[in-house]
């Protein structure tokens, strides 16, 4: 069991995750690049250290950098020299995983390393805005690949649910950087050529003032910092590439269709294009139900929600054991998943795929799970 | 000045209007296609019509269309051979306005109709959901064209902005359109591509285990009934369709960068392809920065609002005269427009955008207005 953590990095999410780490009685170990935050770290218990590789020299169990990607490759330079990779677990909470992946390698470190990444985060920066409860209720990605080392993964995974007392989904790189620009980067693009094409029209001022809340919730992420999200949009490049142009094909299909359905509303008269004007419709109605399992989804997860609030309420959070009979029940109740140590990783990737969140380790070979309803 | 007001559908939107303007002092007498709401419509003093050629020979001085656009042809064909044109100015409250005039027209009836769209609404429905208060800060698009009759434009306006109280802006039905396929009908579009685009990866799961905030704002739109935002986007396809023709370019041709430059990144050896990756990189950081007198306006409106809401609580919300030296200074003044007879047409709609409100008519050819920030 892991008992000291070093941190590298004391802003937003290295600050919270370190008072988070401390208050739950690890010995936590930090490092940041200048001692701004020091005394107001020392005094939430955690253990200042006046250089890099001091805290390297000092081999905590796990070593988190927390510091932003930028400045990746230069700390992963310097800590190569003093880290004991048999004493130390090398970790991350990089918002990228194949980039941090190949860093970590260049730097002879990849032996050692385990990736993770904490959806947690607010619009706010530097230690003074950190806040343990940050993490509250967030949920963790840990990425792997063939070489990872079980016990590795234990040390960063315990140090998650049982220590953070968060879930985790066990991810690769690549479906984690593909699913990051699904949900988050090509998002924010899409947004940002939203605002783009308001800019460009003659009418701009009278949209804005008939604007309503559909325009303000998809453009929300296009009004924070444009070099952030270029910077963002930057560090997963490939992945967004592929969904801007899946999107693009999307949206030029669906204009399409609405021209053919138009051109023949005008035209009815013409036999022969009849089934042309069919397709379109048939088109168009596919375009609209195409969605409905994550509409569903999100009706589901939203009961779930409120059914799971309910039931800890009343029972406490009981993780039952899984049996035959509730695997296809409902995801309040909680299952447990036997690991084996022979395709663990492919178990566990499966198991994402499926929903499934490990909450917490029973021992190190067996976890207690919880079900997300299905896509 | 107009003292009676006729209703047509007592829905949220029509329902809600109906109260208000009971509250407010008008002789309201409505009509709806069945008499479920009329019980509790007489509570609230609306006088409740039998039959829809009733209210239009009860001749009042507005009559207002608040039913479903796919009703519009049958109700204004009901309504033609009923109506007085001489005493009765028509109006309705649909969200696009071209193909209604076109139908009033079709039906005989523009030489008494002038357009309106209030921007109100959530997701309810019914006369039981309906609240005066549902108006309450409602900017209206009052649409009008070159054969609009002044005094028919005085009844409506006056109505909303004196009466109602209410801002108004004035536009021609291609401008409302337009500005509303770009602000509502293409964000509807948008959103649903993107949950098809999330249900049609393997690994959608996983990707909506990570979705934070960026993703359930902008996906949001697209959980609402498929059938009504289907609707909506049929009326108004065609601005739809450039519309998204425009964000599948944006889309593309921001991928096409991300491809030129990533390309570079790893072939930067290659001396003659410094100038695509240079010409790449120019263009992502103009996709970045074009939107910015977007963001400037946000930031601009927010603090106007809140400048807005201390003023008018420290002083009441006094408007006062338009003079040369306050036409540059910030919205928080009202200002007032004189209306030339010969030509306020073009007059109202430059106003409109130029970011200007008209706030209330101080007599038929004076107005106090409101300005907004200008993107």
């Amino acid at each position: 069991m892991v008992t000291s953590i070093g941190i590298v990095g004391l802003g937003l999410i290295g600050g919270s995750l370190a008072r988070r780490a401390a208050a739950r009685g690890y010995e936590v170990l930090a490092w940041n690049h200048t001692p701004r935050p020091y005394e107001a770290a020392r005094r939430d218990g955690i253990q200042c250290v006046e250089t890099l590789e001091g805290l390297a020299q000092a081999r905590p169990e796990l070593l988190i950098l927390c510091n932003p990607l930028k400045a990746m490759p230069s700390i992963l330079a310097r800590l190569a020299p003093a880290i004991d990779p048999e004493a130390t677990t090398l970790s991350d909470v990089g918002s990228v995983k194949g980039m941090v992946r190949e860093q970590v390698s260049q730097a002879g470190l990849s032996g050692c390393y385990v990736g993770a990444h904490p959806m947690a985060g607010n619009e706010h920066s530097g230690f003074e805005a950190s806040d343990p409860a940050l993490y509250d209720g967030a949920l963790w990605a840990v990425t792997i690949d063939a070489e990872t080392e079980y016990r590795r993964f234990l040390a960063v995974a315990r140090f998650i649910t049982n220590g953070l007392g968060n879930e985790l989904i066990v991810l690769d790189d690549a479906t984690h950087d593909r699913a990051a620009a699904l949900i988050s980067h090509m998002p924010h693009a899409v947004a940002t050529a939203m605002i783009n094409e308001l800019c460009a029209s003659p009418e701009r001022n009278i949209a804005a003032a008939l604007a309503a809340g559909s325009w303000r919730d998809m453009t929300r992420v296009a009004l924070t910092d444009p070099n952030r999200t270029r910077a963002m949009i930057d560090e997963d490049r490939a992945n967004v590439e592929v969904l801007l142009r899946n999107m693009a094909a999307r949206l030029l299909a669906f204009a399409n269709d609405l021209h053919c359905a138009d051109d023949l509303h005008s035209t009815d008269d013409l036999q022969h294009d009849d089934g042309l004007h069919d397709d379109a419709e048939a088109t168009i109605a596919e375009f609209f139900s195409a969605g409905q399992s994550f509409r569903d989804f999100k009706a589901q997860t939203a009961q779930g929600a409120q059914a799971l609030r309910g039931v800890q309420a009343a029972q406490g959070a009981a993780l039952v054991a899984r049996t035959g009979s509730t695997e296809n029940e409902n995801q309040r109740q909680g299952d447990t998943l036997d690991i084996d140590p022979a395709c663990w990783q492919s178990e566990l990737l499966e198991s994402a795929k499926q929903g499934e969140r490990i909450a917490r380790f029973l021992d190190d070979h067996r976890v207690a799970i919880r079900r997300q309803p299905i896509i």
